[in-house]
């Protein structure tokens, strides 16, 4: 794993990770939009077979390690409508901007806790690892736990 | 309404819609920074002749209806502020990112039905939609109920 | 102080301003990067010589001025990783898009009040200020009062 000349599609398959089934967003907006070589992605949800998963706050109802699996899946849901705009994640040249939202109790501040291992740096390698923000939200769309945001460098 | 070919400025004048007069930020930050064709403008609030409108929180004070309002009435004043910066809407070549921060009660987390249409998809029309991140805020400036935060790709 | 041709390096000298030593992110992230002329960087957090400050929140064990030195650190925090990966904060040729989150009490929503004086705004000058976004989070990594995210404009 983590080999540094393996490619993001690659690594998938070593890790035998199949990304979820991209999602059709509402008319109003989008799941990726290209500017340059900037591929912005809506805000992903940890969502599953088109069904939300993990709703609640971590501290709450949630555990710390429900929390790391929702940010889990929800990164995977980035990537699959990535690939879906891109064709191919061989595109991405690598991540720029990674925003982590949790909602967590207030007696759970300690959110980058829960975003400690990244499957995003698993899958594109140290070597192209991205910036990133967490934020502790006071609510998420549809109840979920956690939403991630990501902007990647893509090749034209 | 929507025709492919009507460009932002001419649909908003088929909507009717009048743009708020754009403010004038304190000195220390500025409405839009432009950076190669992408044009970044600040958090934009639901402000009415320099006022602030929808104070309070959606499930609370103010209904799913105010929070409708509120978010378009933000979202105007970020076409202002584009509008100010480059002249005319005429430049805008997409929206790439809208980010739609609400301050809701935490009994009312479904952010993402306030967010439902969107007035900035009726003026740029169904094949320049943006991508779309919504949150829950603990707290926004001034008490308001909403802050739109908008990136765009324009032609140089 | 503020003459318009004195660099950002000149500025933080005639200031007397001392950036904080640069953090080391664990491999999973990484402090700056680079997609073309756009600079982003991690969240940065009121941290001095490695132990983060002002935990808590504004309004409540916190007062504004706290959050406005916590905001001031966070953003030298962030310059400093700026000049770290550029060698010289020279090569920056605007502010893009500041972003700041607190964590505030309920009864302190004037969130704007804290970041009214940008030290960033005084380094770089007041023609290259950036846009800005004041967001109250409900809670932040590691308790503290304030995080700090920027995208800088930098020449190649």
């Amino acid at each position: 794993m983590n080999t540094t000349n393996a490619s993001a599609e690659q690594r998938l398959k070593e890790l035998a990770i199949r990304l979820p089934r991209p999602s059709t967003p509402p008319g109003t907006y989008r799941d990726a939009v290209q500017a340059g070589n900037l591929l912005f992605l809506s805000g992903t949800l940890p969502v599953e077979e088109g069904v939300p998963k993990f709703l609640g706050r971590i501290g709450g109802e949630l555990s710390v390690e429900d929390g790391r699996r929702a940010t889990r899946l929800a990164a995977l849901n980035a990537l699959a409508a990535a690939r879906e705009h891109l064709g191919s994640l061989e595109r991405v040249t690598r991540m720029v901007r990674l925003t982590v939202s949790l909602a967590t109790t207030s007696a759970s501040t300690r959110a980058s806790r829960i975003q400690r291992q990244s499957p995003l740096a698993t899958v594109f390698g140290a070597d192209r690892t991205s910036t990133r923000v967490v934020y502790g939200a006071a609510s998420l769309p549809v109840g979920v736990c956690v939403v991630v945001e990501l902007i990647l460098e893509v090749s034209m």
